[in-house]
């Protein structure tokens, strides 16, 4: 029962990060004349746009992949509540970060911020990740689901290269941002696979 | 309990949708003098106050369908939960569409706009309806339930003739809004009709 | 199981509305020095303030009225679930009103509109009530409850009364609202008792 | 049951004045040339940000223990339901007071507010606390976990000291804030040994 609370809250607080990160996309009021509201008004969004995708897209690779987690964990430390909490406290910082990229698209200090909270919100899954696998002991479900943990690693080494990269072309960071998007949008069923094995022994 | 996990993200995440729209509703401030603010103040924002009613109802609709279709559902596989956060991105796109065409009543461009959001909510609605089929496998109780689904079929039918009427008449496209809306307003008992039968059987 | 995803729904809203109504207390930002940020920042908000505290008073006997009434339900229908948005549906316009009121306390139309929400609510909760009692049948244990219902009758009685009365003085229409929240606050254990009899027969 | 929705409720409004806090961190917008938003931008943040850290960390404490408290619940009374939302109320003027110190961090007016709301939120715990353990009668499980309660009653100690310290240097007062969290943060494992315990006997 513990671990189902903990599960509201965080869903609570990602159900509101994802939703409130659209509100960045300010409604253009035209000044000259309400009629001619147009299409131009929308291009004006598309920077904006895109990194909400991009964020939204982000918030739900983590949600998922939190999901997946905590399905293999039985208890809740106080370790554990912490490790979760640290790690909203990054992904809270997205509407910001995803608002100032979409606002100065081209400058890079934005992009770099960007990727300093991506990095900052891997290492606090990381380190949530391995709390529970503490806590489950040797031979842990979630250790054995995890495997190698490749994605797991090679992610925040993208970020960790997008940062500076953005000082010398914005379009790289933001090319390294999407391929580990795409990396984990790819099924990743390590962990539905090890629980399917169990339940049919 | 995966499966219960899903609603209640999606629920967070609606829940959140069909508040913040009335965000847009922004508190006339009367310029001169405050003790004259009135009903002129109002009557500004009669058309955001409609355009919210209208979302409103569609984001109930929304959830409620949602409703349904997961209580015939037992288990979420990726595909499901991914097709639910696809439905969700275009549905938290209402509180942007709903407050450009209400400051923009009479401008083409918001209205087919907001149809084309409808659209692409409509498409993601009948990805996710699709994926839950398939993962029911043949004899769906889904499947069976929604039948010929001619509801689901003439709705986005007529966002689409929504759109390009939009440059001809606003009215048009809006009264399309409103007619869809009416259609999935009257209670739809195919669900709930055969969900009884199979639990009295 | 229906029923508790209404539930869960509709905590959703409500938890939204009562917090985001704080958003309207909006930061007083001192023009010339920073450092003078003061006391007479905060008078102005007075106003603000305590019309927050009503509606959070409010929203919080919605709360726990639906609570109440929600315990003795077992199934949803369509009608209770469509009655239920209707409910949320006015009380998502609280912050509107609130925010209005706040931002000009003295002049009697927003006073008046925050009547006519609070009037509107108050219906939507008797139509609840009644799609509740419907759904039950006869020897309702909810009709039971309620019984002569005085509370729930002179409410909007009130209401009523304070929508003229503030075009005279809105300090009555105030003393008015703060009235009906009292009578609310004040513990109705009506349900409470029947459900304790009904479990220890 | 009952226990369970105004856990969920509690949830909700904690998830959402967590986030929404998040919001006041504007996007710097560079006025004369967007390719120049820099690190200059981030550093007028930085005031914002540390009080955005500290209140977190405040919502998180609370969090945690309101958890905890309910844990050893059963059964909830209109009383405990009306200190819960008196608790929620102070709550959720954090986001107004973390923003109003973040934008005038050297002024001591709104540093004392802060102290001011930790002050009553605080209070409004003791409430809590002690209309569950009235509840709960004698030898209530958790008047047995919190023993002396010695934090539950030297934080509001350390509130009321920095109100009228903040006229004398914020950053007493700052620094008192500071202390009381890490207090808190520092793991709590009363109330979880006593659970331990009773659970194997």
């Amino acid at each position: 029962m513990e671990k189902n609370r903990l599960e509201a809250f965080s869903d609570g607080v990602l159900a509101i990060i994802i939703t409130i990160m659209v509100l960045e996309l300010k409604v253009p009021h035209s000044v000259e004349n309400p009629h001619l509201a147009g299409l131009a008004d929308l291009k004006d969004l598309l920077p904006v746009f895109f990194s909400y995708v991009l964020s939204f897209i982000y918030v739900g690779i983590y949600w998922n992949n939190h999901h997946h987690m905590f399905h293999s964990t039985r208890y809740v430390t106080g370790g554990i509540l912490w490790a979760t909490l640290h790690l909203l406290f990054w992904l809270s910082l997205f509407p910001f970060t995803t608002a100032w990229v979409g606002a100065n698209h081209l400058a890079p200090t934005p992009v770099a911020v960007y990727g300093c909270v991506l990095l900052m919100a891997a290492i606090a899954y990381f380190i949530l990740q391995h709390a529970i696998i503490r806590q489950q002991g040797p031979n842990s479900l979630l250790a054995r689901a995890i495997g190698a943990d490749w994605k797991g690693k090679l992610s925040p080494l993208c970020y960790l290269a997008a940062i500076p990269l953005a000082f010398h072309s914005v379009w790289i960071s933001d090319g390294l941002f999407v391929f580990v998007a795409i990396l984990w949008l790819v099924p990743d069923r390590r962990i539905e696979r090890l629980l399917a094995k169990r339940e049919k022994p």
